[in-house]
């Protein structure tokens, strides 16, 4: 007997012995973090009172409870008897009976009317069918991405169950150190923005945070090859957590699938989705330029498969001596601030990852409140000394005026955003200026991959921010299906009609003008002086955004499909409204650590340029009197 | 063709481009860091102008040339030959002909005579039988380690050629990365005093500096279990470089060969024979203490096997972008403040392993002169802030004075001392002390491991401090050799004649009162007010020494072969005379690094408490206003 199955087995005693003498307990077995019960009378413990939870917090376990094979009423009856129970307008869409695991997904357009008044209809379904019924909310707007991974996760379900099993006995295995430290190496994203990499490691356990791609410079990627990273072979690392699905964050996670890992990849269920979203980009850009992509779509799809969605707030064992809970980071949809605790008290460790500090129309702001935490890893982007943004609302004033007067030139408006947290922010402006009258209801016309990340973000309206969410959600009033948003999709030919009609505003994709969409409009709507460039996001050193943002007035655009490349004389107007940034700005980073609760002794400053990290760990040291330090690369630091 | 043997090929190529065309080379062949030139005229290229150090220059590597088979003389003639050449008064030995080499190693009584004025002797010999002559001196007092090491290495000879033709190829191995890197790991010996080892880290290449154990706290060895050290298999270590032989640099070497580490030990020819002894003696400890030895004789063997000497002063490559000089530390024979050079004038460390800052009658002082250093490891002992000591000059005059008053009482003087190192010290004090008439002649008795250490000094007696060699190499007045130097080779029985007899010295091991002879003699000595103990070096928290220093007056001495305590009353007079340290002071460590040439930008002070190294780095950084660190074991900190 293996040393995971003498555990399951003195598990199984303990369950019976705290569970009461009436129910049977089958079996239990582990499911990535979880311990999953099943039992003939899995309605009775789910719903007795107390019993999960008292088992819950004797195990120090998430409980998973789930009927037995004898317990489930044959498929096609508990089909038409669901569909009996379901009122017609909840507006199922799709019944599927996974039944190894009991469950029944019942997607539906309004997952409300599934669950009924205090979960009355799906308690009914339960007792009626014995199936688990789990409620999916069918995407409001539809994406591919959701429902290409929604359909891969259903197809892998049997390997998904391997993993998970084998997760579940990785992090439940005895611990053997008899050591007791806690270090952290850094593995990129030291003074510099990009490939952002970590590793925290015990004598137990190593964990590998992020793992992106520096924009801008193919070659430089994580250090993945030094002794601390891999050398001990692909899976000595327990696990990936992966703050948000950024590029920098996220790029190379695939790649650790090519070397041979099999592990686990924490994150959030929306960052999941835009992360796999955003790598597939990733190797289309990569063969459009002509460069050997470092990993397949095949790498990628393996990264769905081990990703393990977790949601917010929700204290997880990921080893035997680490557990993760993730906070929301206000930076993009499903961003999280990563808080491990490690061993029994031992220590505390949160990295911010990305984030935005205030409140935002799309998201809350940053969490900065937990029960412990000794050490922050922060994100430093805005770091430097005169790094500080305009406030969102005089933003948004001068946004308005720019777009009135451009209006009134009867011209049209270009904004090159990030398909990702940035163009929904602006549709939101947007929408609520055209419908207060603050500028006139003009059509917006999204080009690029916006329409397919905002369709995402609609599939996850818990992560959004309250007021919208409930928008979304109970008002039948979202602001993303607002009928002046319009998806290009015609090509250019369908660019040319838009160009030749009434006013419009266009936000298209890259947000930085190195390639994408924005390339066709520049060249269609470039030479007009009548037309207006609003730049809204931070230009990096070496684009074409920058350029232009400059005053060049003529550029020179090459054709990847030939060699000719073609000049462009820019006559429109070009704006710059600043104040839309996804990251906190110098005081939105100082306010998060001086009202972080409670306050960390030590403060890595990361995840910006040399001058920002530098001047931020100085000021962070000389206001808060904290320990502070500006890593290099390939550093490790003992805490404990 | 692999790689290497291209390379040979070239330089093979390029040192027929370099000689005279009368001259034919044969072939090249890499041995350990050094290339050695196989021709049938090497009397004539070792000899003829610049050749030798025309093709170093060129090839950048140091050259040994070397006669073809058919340029020697066969044995029997050549042995022949030679006995007549040699003056009989050289007193040869032996003569040991390795037909590999084609050199013949000559031991002799009086190397002196048998080179020859200017060398005439030996060209002589060269000239006649072809074999290159190597003299090796007869050491002037019989030690076992010594010989042993060299029938050992002289019966393994085949697999030493293997093993340094191996090492030579991976030092000449073409560099890989593109990558550009310098970086220290500890693995020990931060914030605590023992279990020495670091990790000097490149793109290219990893070098091991020293792996010792810490004294009195078993369990704690290097952590070499962690993935920046072993991780990546033992062989992702080019080169073990070890600074001394105690056995806090050096105990869990052989532990590496079990590991099954294959790779070169770079020390010093005397270290290597001191730190055999000591590994072995590490072992019988253990196994007298009933605690399971790390590794077996066998892994002693393989260490020194695999160890390539170095001398004082020669610039020797031992990775492809990493070279080590070795300079004197004065803290022991043989130890080292180790100085690495990585890529072409990228970066420079230096290890300062344990120093003595002044002279000693024994060694010269450590040697701070480099051409080039960047960042200074430097051990801190005495690194507090009150860790000053009395001048030698002033407690030679209090030893003399305890010696005198002992004397006087007609007693026995028991000094406990370290056998390598303070023992040979006060030996010199001892003798002069006697021959000036200062303290009467008496007998000295060498207890333990004493006169054989002793006599692996006299075998190195390049190491020793110039005015001390001159008299045992040229003036036949050694004075380890005085005759009232008496080895207590009789036991318990011996011991208690010598109790009988008129008053005497003894000096003794362990130099803590931690175990070995100084047992037998406390409790032969203990009782009588007349007898005198004599602490002359530190004695650690928690041993018996420190018990006694501090007026303890009732021991319980433990039999470890029955199990009855004894209990011993002191009444013997207990004196401490403070100054015959082998460490630097607080202030021998300030000037060390106050008056390095050059000076260092950064110093990482290690090897000391952690109030120790906590007060020598605030105390270098406001002196001399340098970059200084306390680290603690397993960071990494990046230099480039
Ligand atoms: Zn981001
Ligand atoms: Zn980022
Ligand atoms: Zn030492
Ligand atoms: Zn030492
Ligand atoms: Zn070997």
């Amino acid at each position: 007997m293996s040393t995971a199955d003498e555990t399951l087995e003195k598990i199984k005693a303990q369950v019976e012995d705290e569970t009461p003498d009436d129910i049977t307990i089958a079996s239990v077995s582990f499911e990535g973090p979880e311990l999953v019960i099943y039992t003939p009378e899995a309605k009775e413990v789910a719903t007795r009172d107390g019993i999960v939870r008292n088992l819950a917090q004797t195990l120090r376990k998430r409980i998973n409870v789930r009927p037995t094979q004898d317990a489930l009423v044959p498929k096609a009856e508990a089909e038409a008897i669901i569909e009996d129970t379901i009122p017609e307008d909840a507006g199922v869409q799709n019944l599927d009976f996974d039944g190894d695991t009991g469950e029944v997904f019942i997607e539906a357009e309004k997952p409300g009317r599934v669950i009924g008044r205090h979960g009355e209809t799906l308690d009914q379904i339960s007792a009626s069918v014995g199936w688990t019924p789990e409620v999916v909310r069918t995407p409001p707007m539809e994406s591919n991405t959701v429902s290409n991974v929604r359909n891969f996760l259903k197809q892998e379900r049997n390997e998904r169950r391997e993993i998970l099993e084998r997760v579940g006995r990785q992090i439940n295995r005895p611990k053997t150190a008899d050591d007791d430290w806690v270090r952290l190496t850094t593995l990129g994203c030291c003074r510099e923005v990009g490939r952002a990499s970590f590793i925290l490691s015990t004598p137990e356990s190593r964990i590998l945070i992020d793992c992106g791609d520096k924009p801008g410079a193919e070659g430089e990627v994580p250090y993945l090859q030094v002794p601390e990273a891999l050398a001990a072979g692909p899976n000595s690392i327990d696990a990936v957590v992966l703050t948000h699905a950024h590029l920098d964050h996220s790029a190379l996670i695939p790649i650790l699938f090519k070397y041979g890992y099999d592990g686990p990849i924490y994150t959030t269920a929306p960052t999941r989705d835009l992360m796999g979203l955003l790598q597939l980009d990733y190797l289309d850009v990569a063969a459009k330029e002509g460069r050997a992509p470092p990993y397949e779509s095949q790498q990628v799809r393996d990264a769905l498969k081990h990703t393990i969605p977790l949601e917010f707030g929700n204290v997880t064992d990921i080893a035997p001596d680490i557990k993760l809970t993730m906070h929301n980071a206000g930076h993009i949809l499903g961003s999280a601030v990563c808080h491990f605790h490690i061993g029994e008290g031992r220590y505390n460790v949160a990295f911010s990852g990305d984030i935005h500090y205030k409140d935002t129309r799309l998201l809350d702001g940053a969490v900065n409140d937990f029960p412990r935490v000794e050490s922050l890893i922060l994100e430093s982007t805005y770091g430097g000394k005169n790094d500080y943004q305009t406030d969102q609302e005089d933003s948004e004033r001068v946004l308005k005026r720019v777009i009135n007067e451009a209006y009134e030139k009867e011209g049209k408006i270009l904004i090159p955003a990030f398909a990702v947290g940035r163009s929904q922010e602006l549709m939101l402006v947007l929408e609520e200026a055209m419908s207060s009258g603050d500028i006139p209801t003009m059509p917006v016309y999204l080009d690029g991959m916006i329409r397919e990340a905002t369709a995402i973000h609609t599939a996850y309206p818990e992560y959004l921010r309250e007021s919208l969410r409930n928008r979304i959600l109970y008002d039948d009033d979202n602001p993303f299906l607002a009928e002046q948003f319009q998806q290009v999709d015609g090509g250019e030919e369908m660019r040319q009609d838009i160009v030749d009609e009434e006013p419009a505003i266009i936000l298209t994709t890259s947000g930085m003008v190195t390639g994408g969409p924005v390339m066709s409009w520049l060249r269609l709507l470039g030479g007009d002086p009548d037309n207006t460039m609003v730049f809204v996001g931070y230009q990096a050193e070496g684009t074409l955004g920058r350029q232009i943002q400059r005053g060049q007035d003529e550029i020179t655009m090459s054709d990847k499909s030939g060699p000719r490349a073609e000049r462009v004389s820019l006559k429109m107007d070009i704006e710059t409204v600043d104040g839309f940034s996804g990251h906190a700005d110098r005081q939105g980073l100082e306010t998060f650590v001086e009202t972080m609760h409670p306050r960390p002794e030590k403060v890595l400053c990361v995840h910006g340029d040399e001058s920002s990290t530098n001047q931020l760990s100085s000021a962070l040291y000389q206001k808060f009197n904290m320990r502070t330090f500006n890593p290099k690369n390939l550093e490790t630091f003992r805490f404990v």
